[in-house]
């Protein structure tokens, strides 16, 4: 794990929340591409200790837009809720997020259901044009196996 | 929709996660007089692309204090969560918050059960005290036929 | 209940933020020590109108311990999740935090449940090392005979 060098200031903390609120309503909305530009080209995202997707963006758009699709089928809204989050600047310069997620499910008859939380290590960096992206994303599920 | 002229600063974000947090606790805890008061006189309150409650707000009043007596009479304790919001100012002077909420309802005997989520926008202005009212907020539950 | 004599400024309020979720990983990973240390010595800890439990915080340390071992037992991951705070200035010189807080319960087998919500009232105040600490608690559940 890439250690600290100090706690972020509030203008730079409300820029995460926002970056964050921004990704994720594209991911609910099924806007996967804006989804897609939030990370790096070459962005890691893994879950638990297991391998990364591949490919980058590329790959994690190719994996979202499948799950996206899937729930669009069953006609069932997903909410990402983040909770709890940390903020810090790691010692290569990137940004590193700590925080709580859990996605909400709410089928077309309005019942609703939690998917298993976790807890989620974002390392987040600026792209060229200055805007934060996701670098690399580490997700642990809370279930056996995961950690 | 009205276009964004740019993001709020810390303290105006601040003020409106407070401005957030009372209201939702004047609702949750039944004070619904103090929860109208955070409206203006005329302010519209909409679900989805139906049609405001008419009234002002008056007519939000009187719907919400029925919701709060049915709820309390079948002894069920709300409570409204707002998550990964983003804030801007409008071009017409007002403060843009888009927002998803999610009502958890807790029965007297302790089973947590979750209404369906939703994403909230909602126009800000400033009293003639100088403190934030909703003047508009439109509601989007994800049930079918409600975008 | 201790008066308010007026708003927090934003880097205490994120600081307030980072304290409660350092605090609730420290709790929902399982280190009772690390939580124990954001309790003031002669902290209280009350569910509603009830009594404190004893001795302060190893007292708090006890009866957390007891419970992450239970919930380890049975393989359940939790997450306190806390939304909807107000942070005040009390006329005391604490800092007052009234929040929403609500707990996830995930399975083995992935299934998520939530525990009853609550309102927690916390009185924060500084440690030697100038960190803030909880020196009380008191937390309202959503249940009849609880207020």
């Amino acid at each position: 794990m890439v250690a600290s060098t100090g706690e972020v200031g509030s203008d730079l903390l409300f820029e995460v929340d926002r970056f964050y609120a921004t990704q994720q309503m594209q991911l609910d909305s099924g806007d996967v591409e804006g989804f897609g530009k939030s990370f790096t080209e070459d962005a890691t995202f893994a879950l638990g200790a297991g391998d990364s997707v591949p490919g980058g963006r590329a790959g994690i758009v190719a994996v979202m837009r499948g799950l996206v699709e899937r729930f669009q089928a069953a006609a069932v809204h997903r909410h990402h809720w983040f909770g709890m989050r940390q903020v810090d600047h790691s010692d290569d310069g990137a940004i590193r997020a700590v925080y709580y997620a859990i996605v909400s499910h709410t089928s077309s008859e309005g019942a609703v259901k939690l998917d298993p939380s976790s807890v989620v290590t974002d390392h987040l960096v600026r792209a060229a044009d200055g805007a934060l992206a996701v670098r690399s994303r580490r997700i642990v599920l809370d279930l056996p196996g995961r950690a």
